[in-house]
Parts: C-alpha cells; structure tokens; sequence
C-alpha cells in the first residue's frame, strides 16, 4: 500500500510533496496512519490534535497517545483542549457541528501563523460509502450522494482511494498501533451499523464493489457539477441586477418544471430552506416575503425582489504576518519583494510596501467602505464600485480586500488604491498574486 | 389499503377511472393483489398473463393460478406461452431482457386489438428500492438512481407508493392467496440478499425510512429532469443542422469542463456508449470515428459530423384496424367520424374517409418516401419537407407517419397530404387527433 500511497501522491496530489503540512490527527486508525505513510514518504509535516475533553480518560488517553506518536515520527504537534461541554451551552448546533467548528478554526489559525500550505485529513473510500448510505438513509438529494471531496479550499484527504480493509492491512502488516474511540453517539451508531452490517453484504454483491462505488461517485460528481454550471446560466439570464437588489419576473420562474427543483437549484446558494413557502410565494399578495440566514425574498406584483439583509460587521477578518509569503486560507495568495514591477494582471498586485502597516488583513466589505481606485484621484465607494463592475450580491459576499490599517489597498483580483500604487520615490516594492 | 389506494387513484391517476385497462398479472403477490383492488374499485380491466414455459410445472401452475383468479374477478383473461428456451436461441440479450421485450410486445398487440389504454403492473415501493440498490452495488450514474416511473408511455404502475410490508399484510388480512416465485437466478439472488438483509437493516436506521426514500427519489428525478432540460438547451446551440447531418465544433465543446460528463450529457441520446473513444476523436486524425446502433460521429478537422446511419426498413410498422377510436401506443391517437370540419390545428388531421384503404398503418419514414403536402399540386420528398421544417435527426427518428396503403396520409402532427384532404365531393370525413 506504500507504494501505491506514494503514485497516487505523485500523480494526483504533487502539490503536497513541497509544501508544510498540516495532519489532523485524532488517534484514530486512519489518521494515525496518514502521519506513518507521509513520514515514510518524507512529506514536511506537523500533527494538531484536539482534545474536547468529552470523554474522560479516554480524551486524555488519545491525547497521550498522539503526543507519543508525534515524538517517535520526530514532527511537531499542536494541541488545544476545548472545554467542549461549556461552549455548547452558549452556542447552537449539535455538538458535531461544534466541535468541528472549534477545530477548524483552531487549523486555519496555525496554518495562518505557522504558514502550513495545507490540512490533511484521514478520511478514505469507507467514509464517503458511508457518508453516502448515511444520507440515503436520511433522505437526501443529489448533493448528499456525492461522497468526501477529495480537495475541499486547503484541506486534502489523501487517503480517500484506499478501503478501510487496506488500512487496516497496513498497519497490521506494519505493528503499528492507534487508539479505538468507544463513543457510541447516535450518529456513530449509525455509521457503525452501516459499516458493520450493510457495507460487508454490498461488498458480497460484486466483486468490484469498490471500483463500483467508486464510479458512482464520480458520475454523481459530474452530474452535480453540470447542475451548478446550468444553474449559473439561469441566473444569469433571470436574475436582473438593480440597484442594490435582484429582480426576477415570476413569469420567467413559472416556466420552469417541474418548478420545485427550478427553485431549489436557483436559490440554494442563498441559503433558503423553506422551499414550499418559496413556491407559495409566487402566488402570493404583493409584499409577503420569506427570508434566509443572509437574504431576503419579497413579492411585489410581478416580480420577485431579492435582497440581502442588512450586513453585519465582519466577522471574517484574517491577519497576514509580515513575514508570511503564501497564504492559503482564506485564499491563494503569494508574497513577494520585488524590485521592478513585471507582468501585469488584475491578479497581480504591486505595492509601496514603506507604506503597508503590518500585519496586513484580508476581510469582506462593510457599509461605508471606500478606496481611491488606480487611476482616479478622487475616492469612490466601495457600493459604487461594485455596481460599475456588475458584480451581483454572491459575487460581493464572495470579494476580498486586501487592507493595511483602516484603508483598503487593494480590491483582490479587481483593483488596487491609488495611494499605494507604486511611484518613482518607491524603494521597496511588494507584489502579491491572487492563485 | 383499500382508502389509501382509492385516494392514490383518484387523486393521481383519475385516467384509470374511465379507462380500459390490461393488467399483467405473474400470479404473484404484487400483480394478484393490483387485480383484487383493481376490481374493489370496480375498474374496468382485463388480465394477460405470459407463460415462459422457463420452470415446468411450477410454470404451469402459475398459468392455472392466473386463469382460476380471472374466472374468481370475473374479468377477461388472455395468456400467451412462448418457447422461450428456443427463442433466446436465436438471439441476443440475457433472459430477462427477451422475457420483457416478448411480454411487451405481446400486451402492446392487444392494446391495439382491444383498445387498452392502459397497461397496469404491480410494481411497489420496495421494488424501487431494490432497484437503486441493485444499481448501486453494480456502479451507475444519475438515471441508475430514479427508481422505477410510475407512468412510462401507456404503462402504468398505480402501487408504486405502498410499500411490499403494506401489501403483505393487507393481503394477509384478507386471507388472499398468490404463487411465490421459486426461481433463483442471479439478478433474482442479489434482489433476495438486498430484499432480506439490507432493506430492515436501512429500515432500522430511520423510522421514516420509507417516506425519506420516496424524498430521495422525488429530489433525484427532479435533478434528472433538469439535466435534460439543459442538455436540450445545449444541443440547441452547439449541435449545428446541415445537410443531412449535424456539425459539431470542437472547440465549443471543449469549453464544457468535466468533458466527460458533458460528453455523456450531449451524446447520450444517440445511444454512444464508447464514451472514452469519444473523448479522444475530439483529438484524433481527421477521418477517425465511431458508430453507435443509430449514428457515426466523424471528426472532421475542426467539427464533429454527426449522421444517422443509413436506415433500415423500418421494422416499427402498426397496424390500425377499422373500428378503432382510441389508439394509445405508439402514440396517442383519437379516431372520430365527423361530419364537418371543426377546429383546425397541426394536431387534428381531417380526411377523407372514402379514400383511405383499412387497416392504416403508422410506421417511421423510410428512404424514398414522398407525399403531396396539404396546399401543394405537386409531390414532396420527405427528406426535403423534414428539412424545410428544420428537424434534426432525432425529430425525424420520432416522426410517426400515418400511411393508408402506399400513401404517406399524415406526417402526424405536422402536415396531411393533400390527395386526402376533405373536398365538397367527400361522404365521410374521419377526424384524427394527436393527443
């Protein structure tokens, strides 16, 4: 399995053979494993671990054990301990949801300070079969049956070819040793059924189950993936853009059929839920409105008006240390001093550097945002700016800005400042590239 | 079950209300019980059971079962016994597809014979299920995951909402009796490993496991049909009419990432199935190309040429004998002896009864033909009225021609031929309507 570990690495992931790594490990059989195959390929990597202290001995015993671990493969580890039981009584969701959150939050935060290009995660064939059973039997649509994305932004799942069976007959072959989680959650249970009970018969089925299943996969990947494309394309012929807000003929939407799933693929991606009461609105009194956790959807006489709900204050705000040459999270950005300006491209920035404030930070736009566009003298509001550009409301939730202290320096991939843009009296110039 | 099903009927299928039906009847517990609820609700129906003369005796008990339950109903019953064993002989396909293609054929001719408009099979809930199941184990795409269509042409399956369990108990309640089926072939022992050991399993891990499944099959075939709609918007732009074929540019079709979904989405209806030989012509020599039962697609320096291969006699010829008024399959026709002409449209066909030679024949065109288009003195051949109408090859594969003797009398919905329109000297007009 080594080898085969180390051809899917060279011809699918390339990317992970030069870069600093970052392997969520919690004890487990699969990501136990991932640490032992990257060292054996010389990958550069750390361990992070999280102990959210639900379990006792147990969480201190897995927390233990992967300290070990990370001593024995000679790599660093990161651990933080949640007081899990205390934060979710201040918070909503259920205590998966929350215990991801505070995990990846926790990653972004080393990959940012300690610069990893990447998280790599355990996850193999097994968890996308079951997370697909699991949704199946759930009730779902095509976006549950879609199995683990290999590559999701930064976090890359390596082992995503290879069946537990495999796993599991490495690590036996190689005496190595992981700690079993006893946590018998409901969802566990479920995934311990499907995994013990159903999976073993499937795989009875057809010799090729595997291979199967895997094909499977990428057919409803490429299904899905020709959904969002066509969906684009509707969009851009219904979803009229005015000022401040989206106008739709309910005509145009009556059309389509079967208009359930026409709705449902059009505003999926602003977070609507209520589908019936989305349906319903076509019929209704001019004025009724539904409203999602970021949008707004009113009728008025013959049209729909789609708005966003007032923004709140940011709460995405990551900052770049100064000495920090590749960002990968939130997005792809690479730093670099140069001393001429090269190429140029709207996903290249140059910039006075004498003039940046340290650390630098990447945020969302807010009310009242404004710039001095290149080019321009005057300042211009970041509002005007995004109308001139056409850009719609997903296309504005989805920017960027690059900004030193309380100015904007650069719209990302769109526009840098004037202010600092780069001049005769420039003596040290940063140029950065949006991947 | 019995308030249930009449509240399905009546709600969903009100059409089998007022209809002659045909229900095909394995004397099994599915098919026995539609034919008992069938007549508690006192619709008007006949049963047709095949023989496959496939298991001996057991298959003849099956056909005294069928014939002793018609007697019971007091409905019509009509069997037909093939040799399968020898048929199968003489051609390709498993047993399976030649038992199904021999039974259709045969309820198909006592459609027409009788004036059925419907054909009613017993297909449940949980024969969906086995289905996608089945599917899934296999490995599939999207259409592998639809279940089976509760209506498909004129066959219709009106216990696709109740579950195998409902069907059970109902029977047992009612103490009726059915044949159960012994036979132990392959497809059949992975429907019985599914059916017994995964089904109560999934079944165990959500209470409403049955009304989420439904769920599931309700959203994928929303998404299926959204597939198609874009796939007909697709073809719309890229597939370019010429003479006598279609042009494809490469280029074009190289903007669609993932190409191979896409591929798969255009070409599908063509019935290609060589889908990486297809990939590769759009690199490929010029000249290179591949052949699917229907079409070539040649690759011609910058294009793809897309041609029908040259047609065969047609071997879908139906007969339509004199006194029918109904036709339901191949198409739906209504026939009406009228005494003046009334509302006009392409759907309504008005002829001269006198001239037309019994039985007429619907069939597909075939090289050569010719007709005199309503309007014109002289003759047209077919290929340049299908062109003149700017129909693409698959229009013309789904052109169904009403023909009296030698004479084409309607290219059905489009066009009637002038020598049988109504004149003052006609006696007797015969309305058809396409429905």
């Amino acid at each position: 399995m080594l080898d085969k570990f180390k051809a899917h690495i060279k011809e699918n992931l390339p990317q992970l053979l030069h870069s600093k790594l970052l392997i969520a490990c919690s004890g487990g059989l699969d990501s136990v494993l991932l640490a032992h195959l990257s060292k054996a390929l010389h990958l550069d990597f750390a361990l992070v671990h999280c102990n959210y202290k639900l379990r006792g001995e147990e969480s201190e015993g897995d927390e233990q054990f992967v300290t070990t671990l990370a001593k024995s493969l000679a790599v660093p580890l990161y651990i933080k301990r949640f007081d899990t039981k205390i934060i979710q009584e201040n918070a909503s969701g259920s205590l998966q949801m929350i215990a991801r959150d505070l995990r990846y939050t926790f990653f972004e935060e080393l990959c940012t300070e300690h610069q990893f290009q990447f998280i790599l995660t355990g996850h193999h064939a097994n968890d996308s079969l079951e997370t697909f059973l699991i949704n199946f039997a759930r009730g779902t649509g095509l976006e549950g049956l879609l199995g683990v994305p290999t590559i999701n932004l930064n976090i890359i799942r390596p082992l995503l070819p290879f069946t537990r069976k495999e796993l599991l007959s490495f690590a036996n072959a190689h005496a190595l040793s992981w700690r079993e989680d006893s946590s018998n959650k409901s969802d566990k249970y479920k995934r311990n059924t499907i995994r013990n009970n159903i999976v073993p018969i499937l795989e009875g089925l057809h010799p090729n189950f595997d291979t199967n299943f895997r094909q499977t996969l990428s057919h409803l990947n490429g299904s899905a993936k020709l959904l969002e494309d066509y969906a684009l394309l509707l969009r851009n012929n219904l979803f009229i853009q005015r000022k401040g807000h989206i106008q739709i003929e309910i005509a145009e939407l009556q059309k389509l059929m079967p208009l359930k799933d026409y709705l449902y693929l059009l505003f999926k991606p602003y977070q609507f839920t209520q589908w019936k009461d989305l349906e319903a609105l076509l019929y209704a009194q001019s004025g009724k409105f539904i409203t999602s956790k970021t949008h707004m959807l009113v009728k008025d006489r013959t049209t729909l008006i789609l708005t966003e709900k007032e923004r709140k204050a940011p709460s995405d705000h990551y900052s770049i240390p100064t000495h920090i040459s590749l960002l990968t999270y939130p997005i792809a950005l690479v730093f670099e001093s140069v001393d001429q300006i090269g190429k140029k491209s709207d996903s290249i920035a140059y910039l006075d550097k004498d003039l940046l404030k340290y650390p630098l930070v990447l945020r969302k736009w807010q009310k009242g945002d404004y710039f001095y566009p290149f080019g321009m003298k005057g300042s211009k509001k970041l509002s005007k700016f995004f109308k001139d550009e056409k850009m719609d409301v997903l296309e504005k939730e989805q920017q960027w800005l690059l900004c030193s202290g309380e100015d904007i320096v650069w719209v990302v991939g769109k526009r840098i400042d004037d202010r600092y843009k780069v001049k005769d009296t420039t003596t040290e110039i940063l140029k950065v590239i949006l991947n």
